[in-house]
Parts: structure tokens; C-alpha cells; sequence
């Protein structure tokens, strides 16, 4: 672990990717906001709450925490100005904090993306909405479109197919062949008998056959089917999506196709960034335009109701299983349950566990919503889950653990109240439920993160695999891998703290240090996991920074509200005012930020462009870019299809090859898991591309 | 009149602009949503109203005008179904008749830039924020940074010089020469007398000396500073703004460029369509970035206090203007007042009347305040203005209305109220209004719109100017000069009458035939007047559009949330619910037509671009179109400056040259106020282009 804390920043990002070296930078902002802040709220505020009785005097029930909380000042004091003038000095620190990792971060992502290597993704945009053409296939209209009207720029392209059929085949025929290994295997410990199975549903049914042989001849029915779904895919028309990937002679002409509106009708010919490769989500490659439209507004409609409504379905499940009603359902139970060990087991368990098992699936679902929704990489579908998480977990954990009562409750309670007693409502209870976040930082976030260095739940989850699912080594080597970091889930929780953070920065500064703790934990622990433990699965440049930026902005104006909703409350009538200037401010800093910051996480600026352009002409004059990126955007179910149909058991070594290809990311750990593509173009130096080359020819 | 009428529609383009035509057609879009609607709810509605005696039960003070709404209906009766099916019909009648329209002028914006003539706004883009450089002046950044990131396009450019101090001395010359013409006038009727004046403040004060002479050598003196200030600002570095317009040599060049990102500082290089030259608003190119958005920020919180609170001041000068006030501070009007009808005039017109001036002042005050926001040309400034004007007339005229009291006192009851009940308490007040607002719409909308047909408020502004300012044949033309439309003050008030019509069209379909018949009434007025009074100031080819579209969108959301209210309180509790999906579909809508439509105004497709560019390629290979843009954006300032010094008095014949040359709108109004460049620039066709070239030859 002190190896991981001292790697330094561009080894990290040399390490691990830009993406985990911007995600720990999270962290670390926290640490930033936080430290200056908890030095001056207790220099300032811990001495002006300390020293009144009004706690005393109301004969309130208070622990000392209280005593140091805004509630100790009595109603309409002039002290609240401390706390006006401290709410003002957090929000301009936090802006000035703020401003500055937005800085460097922009700096990052753009010298990262100026010193990288050449990548197909520089050359390459995604074209959607191909019109039909009575006359002319998709990839010739695509070629003529382009000719036409990028003509000076226009290198290749590739058309999108819709290989979900194939990817289906090459899934099942991955089963049967590990099935096949499972039984081999089992035959060479026990040579007398060979292995028999049923072909019927999960082998209950049907007849039984030898196991072997019938995988075999099973596995070459699918060969034969992969290679003719293969032709298929290439040759119907049908197949072939109206989507194509552009690749440009320059990085210039690919900069101003992607930027610009290409066709009279603007929902046609539609022009974006490539994703990198790995990144990718090639199901959703080829949903038309109206259709993401409905399909945008459904989910929306649908996260409004899982949001606030998700707590029917899962009573109406929890009022299903109780005892009573599983004896009733299935009486045969009925002995055993009535052991009490079990009773009460189930009793204390059951009731909860209907939520429990949504919370935990409630990532997936969002995930799930959000591929519904037709968004094209992996990188976005996790940003735009992460923000409904977090959207969920403000509404469903925080707000519902301030204002008592389920999320429905509140949703008619606030309706039915006036629109300005809002943050008053939740002002008042804020300093009342500051034991309860202090315990809620302890239990969730310190033995969270450190359940995270033990690897708790995977641990848990890989047991639980190797029992239930594990039959060959390749699967207990796929149940061992640990993934990526996760951004749609740690970045949410993160956010938590931050508003937590925020809010009780000047009511309650005994809540700082706690907040503190979490922050400096997590980054050492993270750090660590980053660097020895996740898979890198795509590099999005740090793309997801505005909407950290923004999440902690949003923070701040809540914690804004709050506060002026709680004053309000005091009867401290003559320094209340004195904040409303405070949200404004924040919205116009969030405003500057975003016309003076973002543009460089959306846009690719034409000045960079040229400047790589013409290094890379003066350098290597004679290089084949059209041999480099024809292949690039080939779907990796392709690849997965040909390695198998070519040998079917050099996984092994070809991952080797990748290993060792993978010069972007030079990770000492052994990954199984990068797709092959990127890792064989994103090397891009001269000699491994000129070795390609060499490959492919005859 | 009907002459007017029979014009077709691209003959009312080529005289009167794109602008114009597509201003009318809101009108006819007016009549094409309301005479269906009438129909439907006259046939559904009025029945269903009618028959009822809900209004002889309550025993209430009702009209006829009553028993035909939805008042008539009893509480929780089966009926209303019938008006949430209406209001559904509504909805898809009018979205459907939006999106027609949208499409169509989506069309005939994009087919009058097509067939347009050559433009110089077409090859130009705007450049602001080009950075300060030590080592070169502007116009050398900007060449060097064109030549480098945009080596194959980049033609040439004009820097942007801050003329305004020029302009006020050309304004103070005219003046003189104004008077010198008056004095002349003056002495050639009375020869005997020599005229004199005085020097001093107003000519009351300061040395008695001879008029003609003393303005001969102030013109002289003027002539002499105007050579001298535009040497200054042509050489004074101090004088020239970070901002240029940069010249392409293709349309497909500029297009890029407008689209693009230029610099990796996403707040420097910025670039943007250069409006057409008479469209530029020069005050504002040099208004930096930072500033920019604080001034944004501080017209928002303006306008939000104009709306809410302007009723303050405008209070307090009434409180001043009393009689009992006048008679204090001016006791020696005492004796004029005390005359019976003065006073009674006074007491019955002097407390409106600062509310009046205020209501009259609002346009040219909003304008300002558009003008203070840095917005780059006129037509955006107008649209601005319009969007603000509509917001203040929403709150103030028709809430004011509904719910009777200041908005003010709304704000307060609003701000009190819970969140939920805002539709109800407004939407129980709708249909007890409906007389006040036919009444409204006669006074307003019909009488209106008669009194421009006569042009009243002109004729009164004409003749006091006449009687208080003409002093010579010039001023009085200036003073007849009619001006433009006023998109500002013109979409907004018809934007009203789309609210109130959607808003009734269910809860009291009596008031629909007002409505259309002073659509049908306004469509021909300003038909009429468009064709023969006013002038065209700009040509923005209809970027307007999406504006009106999106205002009546939010018409008709506003009215869906007001029928709920309204049915709420009608224990109506099993058909309310059906109207929830309403303005969620809606929306939906809106954000389709959003990205199906609103880029054809706001960017211009390369496929477009490249076309005309290749056309022109072909029919003119030798064009010399650098010499066509080369002053094309030079300030018009700078023109009236040379006219002036080369000839003082050759002003009628340019006008005539100007009217001649002005081939894109050929008017035939003898129109004085074009602005000379455009005209001269405009006209694109290749003759008239030689000849510019020619003249510009020594």
C-alpha cells in the first residue's frame, strides 16, 4: 500500500488511465474543501455556539454534540451573523477550490489527450441516421455523402452491423465449449465411467446422452451457424445498420465533421465523436432518431416513478413474505420454520429484505434504464446512470433520513405545503439529525471503504460463484476478475458526502472532522485498489468532470437554502437577507464555469487538431493511415468469432499477444479482460502498427 | 388594401424579406389553430354546457355568456369528460398545426438562404475574445491564426475598431448642418435681418453672434476633428477591439469555422455567424468575455425585479403627483388648478399617468437592457426584448387579471401558497374573467389594430415632433419616416392572445370567436402595412421562429395546468387524473420538434454550403471575391464619415443611388433609412458586383 501513495500523478496516468487518476482528484478536492473549512468553522463558530445556554434554558434534552451546534444560540441573536459571514467564506472557498480543480483538470484531459498516442477515435466520427436510398447501399451512400462534402478530408469508413444474432451464437457456443472442458475434465479423473447428461431443460429432462460427444457435435452445429450468421451479417442488407464510422485523413477534418451539422434535415447524417473502441456500446449503435426521443422521455418517466414511488412494489413484496404467509403458500415448510432459531432468523430478516435486494440491484436497473435509453458508450451510460443514482440517493437517503417517513409521505407533504416553508422544513431538522450522519459516515463510509480494501462482498460474491457456478479453471479465473472501479456507483456515494459535508460545514463543525476522515481513507484506499486491484475497461479523458462539478455546485446551493430555511426559523430576521445574494452568486460562478470550462470536455478544439496534424506529417510522412484505421471500428464479437473459428484454444496466447501489445496501459496486472481492438491500436507507435501491417498482408 | 391581399407569398418575400412574410404567417398560424377548435368545441361543448342548471341552483349573478362555460356544470358531474377529451383535442390539434408550421418555415428559411444571392455574411464569420498578443497587433494574430488553423479557407478579415467617439462627432456635424440649413432658410425669407443666436446652453445664454457664420466654422472646425479622430482610430492600436470579421473563400470554409471550436482556451477565438452587415449592433463587439457574463447575470436579476417590483417606483411617483402634492411644491400653479374642469382632468388622469408613461417606456427600456447584455446584432436584440416582454406581460396583464391585486400581493399569496394549489387558485378565477377578457380583446386587440390601420399613435407622435422639432425639410422626412415592424413589441402582445384563446378555448368556448376574428382582422392590417408603410431594417431570415414556436408551446402547457386546477375543485376527482398525461406529452413535443427543427435555425449544414459553393465554382470561375468582401463589414459610420467629407450635400443623390442599387428589396416605397452597405452588398449579382469593382479602380 505506501508503494501506491507514492506513485507519482503521470505514472498513475500511465498506470491506470486518466479516468482513475481525475476519479481520485475527487477525493482529494474533498480534502481540499474541507480541511481550510474545518480549521476556520471551529476557530470561529465552536467558541460562538459553546458559549450560550440556550440549550440550558429550553431544558432540552441535548448532548454535547448540540452544545456546539447552531441550536445552542438562542432565538434572534445578532451571533447568527458569525454564521452568515462563515457561510459566505465556505461558499467562496469551495467556488475558488472548485475553479481551480476544474483548471487543472481541463490541463489534464487536454495535455492527455495532445500527448496520446495516435488513436483511431483522433481520426474517426460516428455517423447515425444514414438516410435509405432506393439506388445505393448504405456504405455507398456513406461514401458518396462524404466525397462529396468532405472531399478534401474523407479517408474511409465502416458500416455498422447488427451482430447481436452472432454475439448470441459465439455466447453459447463459449458455454458449450466450457461444459465440454467441465466434462473432459471429469472423465480424466474417473476414466471408468463416461460422463452421461440429459438434454432436456437445466438436464432434469429428456434423454440422456453421452455428455462429451454431444458437446462436440454441438459445438460444431454452432461453429457451422457463427460462420454462416458471419456471411449473413456481412452480406444482407438487412443486417447492416444505416450507421457508419467516418475516419478522416486529419485529425482537423475529423474535428470539424464531428462539430458541425452536415444534412439539410438536422436529424439526418448525424455526426459525434467515436467513442475509443473499448468503449463502445455496440448494441445501441443503430436505434433511430424518433425513437430515442420517446425512449428519453419513458425513462424519464420511469426514474420519476422509481424515484418516488419504488417503495410500493417493494411493501407490497415484504407484505407477501411474512411467516404467515409462507406457511400458507407452502405448508410443507411449515415444520422447519416453526424451529425458533429459524423463526426469529426470518422474523428479523425477512421484513427488510425486499428493499435490501432492491437497493442492491438498483445500480443495475439505473444501468439497464439508461442502455434502454439508447445511449452509445459505456462511458456515457455509466455518467448518465451515476446521476440518477445520485439523484435517487438524495431524494431516498438523505431527505428521507432528514424529514422522517418514506419518500412518498414527504412528496405529499411538500406539495401540500407552500413552496417557500420547503427549505425551512428541512432546515429545522438539519441540526437535529447530526448524531444520525456522524453514525451514518461511520457505518457506511469509514467500514465501507475499509470492507472495500478486504474486498468484503467480492469475496463473498466469488465464494458464493465458485460454489454455485464454477466447473472449469477459466471460470474460476472469470469469477475472480475484479472488474472496474464503477463510476455510476462511487461517484454517487462520493456526492453524498460532499452535501453532507456541506450543509453541516456551519451548523454543525463537530460533523467536519468525521467528513475529513472518509475522504482521506477512501483516497488512500482507492488509491491503492486503483492502482493493484480494478481493470481499466475504457479512457474517457475525465469526460465525467462536469458532472462532478456540477453535482458539488448543486450541493452548495442546497446547503445554501438550508441554512437561510433554518435562520429563518430563529427569528434572526435582520441577518437572514443578508444570504439571498448567496445562490445567485453560486449559479453565475457555475455559469462562468461551464462557458469557460466545459467546451474542452465536449469539443475538440481545431488548433490542437492542426498542431498534431502537422507534428505527425513532418514526422512520419509516409504512413499508412488507411491501413491503421480500417479496422478499428470492427466489432469485437468479429474478432471473438474469427479466433475461435481459426484455433479454438489459443485464448491463452493471443491474451498474451494483447498483454504485450497493450502499450497504453502497461498494467503489471494479467488482464483478461481488455478487448482486444484497442489494446492492438492504441499502441499506435510506428513499429507495432508497421508489425500489423505486416500481419495482414498475404 | 386588397392589392395587399392578393400578393402571393414569394413575391411578399422578395419585397417585404423573409421576416416579414414569416412575421404574417403567425397570424395565419393564429387562425389555422383556432377555427378547427372552434368548431369542435362549439359543436361538443356548448351543448354540453348549455344544457345545465348548475348556475339557477347556486341562485348566482350570472350571464348568458356563463351558462355557455364550464361554471354551468355541476360539482363531480360525469360532463367534464367530455372537456378532458376536448383539451385533449386541443392539445393534438394545435401540436399538430405547430408542426406543420414548424416544417414549413424550416423550409422557407432554408430555400430563401438557398436561393439567396450572394451575401458577404454568408463567408464571414465573427471572431471576439482574440487574445492581446506583445508581439503583434490584432489584425496580424488574426491572419496568422486563420493562415495556420485554416490554411485552405481563410481569405481575409477586417478588425472590428471602436468608432463610437467618431460616430458622436458625424452626429453633431449633421446637427450644425441641420441648423446652418434652418438659419439659411430663415434668412432667404427675410433678407433685411441677418439671424443671430447665442452660444450658451440652449441658445439662452452666452455672446449674441451671426448663426450663419458661427455654424459654418463649427462645421469646419467638426469636419476637421472627424479626419482627424479617423486617422486616430485607423492607427491607434488603443482604438482597435479583440474582435474581427474573418473573410473565407468558400461557404463551406465560414461554416466550419462558425460551428467549430477554434482554441484550446475555449473563452478565446471565439467564433460565430457574422449577422448580415445592417443586422451588426457595432456598440457591442468589444465587450470581453468575464463581462459578458456578469452582465448577463445582472440583466436576469433586473428583469426579475422589474416585473415583480416595478410597481414600486411607479407608486411613489404617483403618491408625488396629487394635487394636493402640486399645490405644495408649486403654489404659484395654485390658481390655474383650482379651475374646476383642470382639476377634475388632473384628479381623474394624473394618477395613471406615471403608470402609462412607464407601460409606454417598458419596449425601449427592455431594449436597453438587451443592449447593456452585449448581444452582437439587432435582430437578437429584438428577440431579447420580445421574450422579456412577454414574461412581464404574463405576470402582469394576465395574472394581474386573473387574479386580481399587484403582483406584488401575488408574489406574497403565491409564495405562501402550497406548490400544488398555484393552477387551482388561478384556474377557479378563469372562467369568472371570461367577459373581462372579451372585453380586453376588443379594446386591445381589435381597436389596435384599426388604430394602426390609421396609424394614430404615428399621426400624434408625427405632428408634435412637427410642431416642437422640424426645423427643415430633412428633419420632417425623418420625422414621417415610418420604421420597422417591431418584432419587440409586436410577437409578444399577439403571443398574449395564443394564451388567452387556448386557455378559454375549453372553459368558455364563447370566447374564440373573438379571438379569431382579431387574428383575421390583424393578419390583414399588418399585411397591408407590411407591404406599404414599414420598412425592413434587417433581414435574420425568420431566426425567430423557434421562439414563437416554443412561447405557444408554453401556452398551451400553461393552459393544461389551469384546466386541472380548475377541474380540482370541481370534486371532478375521476376525470382530473386523464389530463396528467398531458403535459407530459406535450413536452415530449416540444423537445422532438426541438431537435428535429431548431438546428435549421441556428446552424447551416455543410451539405447546403458545399453545394452553392460548387454552383459557383461552376458558373463563375474568375469571381474576385475578395474584392466583394473586403468592405463589406467595414462600419457604416465610417461611410457617412466619407460621404460627408467628400461632399456635404450629395446626400439625396446616394439615397436615389442606394434605392437604385437596392435590388434584394425592391421596394416601392422611396425608402430613405436602408443603411447604404448592405444595399450596396446585397445585391450580389454579378453586374452590379463589376461595377462596385470598377468604381473602386482609380
Amino acid at each position: 500500500m505506501p508503494d501506491a501513495l507514492k506513485m507519482p500523478e503521470p505514472e498513475l496516468i500511465d498506470h491506470a488511465g486518466l479516468d482513475s487518476a481525475v476519479y481520485l482528484r475527487i477525493y482529494l478536492l474533498g480534502l481540499k474543501i474541507f480541511i481550510p473549512i474545518l480549521f476556520l468553522t471551529w476557530a470561529v463558530l465552536v467558541p460562538v455556539n459553546w458559549t450560550n445556554d440556550w440549550l440550558e434554558v429550553l431544558k432540552a434534552n441535548y448532548s454535547d454534540i448540540d452544545k456546539l451546534s447552531i441550536s445552542n444560540i438562542p432565538q434572534g441573536s445578532h451571533r447568527f451573523y458569525a454564521h452568515v459571514v462563515m457561510e459566505y467564506a465556505v461558499t467562496f472557498w469551495t467556488c475558488y477550490a472548485l475553479k481551480r480543480e476544474y483548471e487543472t483538470v481541463a490541463k489534464m484531459r487536454l495535455h492527455f489527450l495532445q500527448s496520446e498516442k495516435r488513436r483511431p477515435d483522433q481520426f474517426s466520427v460516428l455517423v447515425k441516421n444514414v438516410p435509405p436510398d432506393a439506388d445505393e447501399s448504405v456504405s455507398e451512400a456513406v461514401e458518396h455523402f462524404f466525397l462529396v462534402n468532405h472531399p478534401d478530408h474523407y479517408l474511409t469508413h465502416q458500416v455498422v452491423v447488427n451482430a447481436n444474432k452472432l454475439s448470441k451464437l459465439v455466447k453459447e457456443k463459449k458455454s458449450k465449449q466450457n461444459w465440454l472442458v467441465y466434462y473432459e475434465n471429469k472423465y480424466e479423473r474417473n476414466q471408468s465411467k463416461r460422463p452421461m447428461m440429459k438434454t432436456g431443460f437445466l438436464g432434469l429432462f429428456g434423454e440422456k446422452v453421452d455428455a462429451i460427444e454431444y458437446h462436440i457435435t454441438e459445438i460444431e452445429r454452432l461453429s457451422n451457424e457463427i460462420a454462416e450468421e458471419k456471411e449473413n451479417v456481412k452480406n444482407n442488407p438487412k443486417a447492416i445498420m444505416p450507421a457508419a464510422f467516418v475516419s478522416f485523413k486529419t485529425r482537423w477534418g475529423a474535428a470539424v465533421c464531428a462539430q458541425t451539422q452536415q444534412a439539410r434535415n438536422p436529424t439526418l447524417w448525424l455526426t459525434e465523436w467515436a467513442p475509443e473502441p473499448r468503449d463502445v456500446y455496440w448494441q445501441n449503435l443503430a436505434i433511430p432518431y424518433v425513437s430515442l426521443t420517446v425512449r428519453r422521455l419513458l425513462m424519464s418517466v420511469a426514474f420519476f416513478f422509481l424515484t418516488f414511488f419504488f417503495i410500493i412494489p417493494v411493501a407490497f413484496v415484504q407484505s407477501l413474505a411474512n411467516i404467515e404467509g409462507i406457511e400458507k403458500r407452502a405448508s410443507f415448510l411449515k415444520p422447519l420454520i416453526e424451529v425458533k432459531p429459524i423463526k426469529a432468523f426470518i422474523q428479523g430478516f425477512l421484513p427488510g429484505i425486499a428493499l435490501k435486494i432492491f437497493l442492491i440491484l438498483l445500480p443495475t436497473i439505473l444501468m439497464i434504464m439508461s442502455k434502454f435509453e439508447g445511449l452509445l458508450s459505456i462511458s456515457r451510460l455509466e455518467r448518465r446512470s451515476a446521476s440518477r443514482y445520485y439523484l435517487f440517493n438524495f431524494f431516498n437517503v438523505f431527505l428521507a433520513s432528514v424529514v422522517t417517513g418514506t419518500v412518498l409521505e414527504q412528496l405529499d407533504t411538500f406539495l401540500k405545503q407552500s413552496l417557500n416553508k420547503l427549505p425551512e422544513i428541512i432546515g429545522v431538522a438539519i441540526p437535529m439529525k447530526a448524531t444520525f450522519f456522524i453514525t451514518y459516515i461511520m457505518v457506511d463510509g469509514w467500514s465501507g471503504t475499509a470492507g472495500e480494501i478486504l474486498r468484503l462482498k467480492p469475496l463473498i460474491i466469488y465464494h458464493l460463484k465458485n460454489f454455485f457456478l464454477v466447473k472449469t479453471e477459466k471460470d474460476r479465473e472469470e469469477a475472480m476478475d475484479p472488474g472496474s472501479i464503477g463510476f455510476n456507483t462511487g461517484e454517487p456515494q462520493i456526492q453524498l458526502y460532499f452535501l453532507i459535508g456541506l450543509i453541516y460545514a456551519v451548523v454543525t463543525p463537530l460533523l467536519t472532522p468525521f467528513i475529513l476522515v472518509f475522504f482521506a481513507l477512501a483516497y488512500v484506499v482507492y488509491r491503492h485498489q486503483i492502482i493493484n486491484v480494478y481493470n481499466q475497461e475504457y479512457e474517457s479523458s475525465a469526460a465525467f468532470w462536469p458532472d462532478v462539478h456540477g453535482r458539488i455546485v448543486a450541493a452548495l446551493i442546497i446547503s445554501q437554502l438550508l441554512l437561510m430555511g433554518l435562520l429563518g426559523t430563529k427569528e434572526a430576521k435582520s441577518s437572514t437577507p443578508f444570504l439571498l445574494a448567496l445562490p445567485i452568486l453560486t449559479l453565475g460562478f457555475h455559469s462562468y464555469c461551464k462557458g469557460r470550462f466545459e467546451p474542452a470536455f465536449v469539443r475538440y478544439p481545431l488548433q490542437e487538431a492542426m498542431m498534431k496534424d502537422t507534428l505527425e506529417r513532418a514526422r512520419e510522412p509516409n504512413l499508412n493511415l488507411k491501413g491503421y484505421l480500417e479496422n478499428a471500428y470492427v466489432p469485437p464479437i468479429f474478432k471473438e468469432a474469427e479466433s475461435d473459428s481459426e484455433d479454438d484454444d489459443d485464448d491463452e496466447i493471443s491474451d498474451k499477444k494483447w498483454a504485450k501489445d497493450n502499450v497504453l496501459v502497461a498494467t503489471k496486472r494479467q488482464s483478461r479482460k481488455n478487448t482486444p481492438v484497442p489494446s492492438k491500436m492504441s499502441n499506435g507507435s510506428s513499429p507495432n502498427l508497421h508489425e500489423i501491417q505486416e500481419k495482414d498482408k498475404p
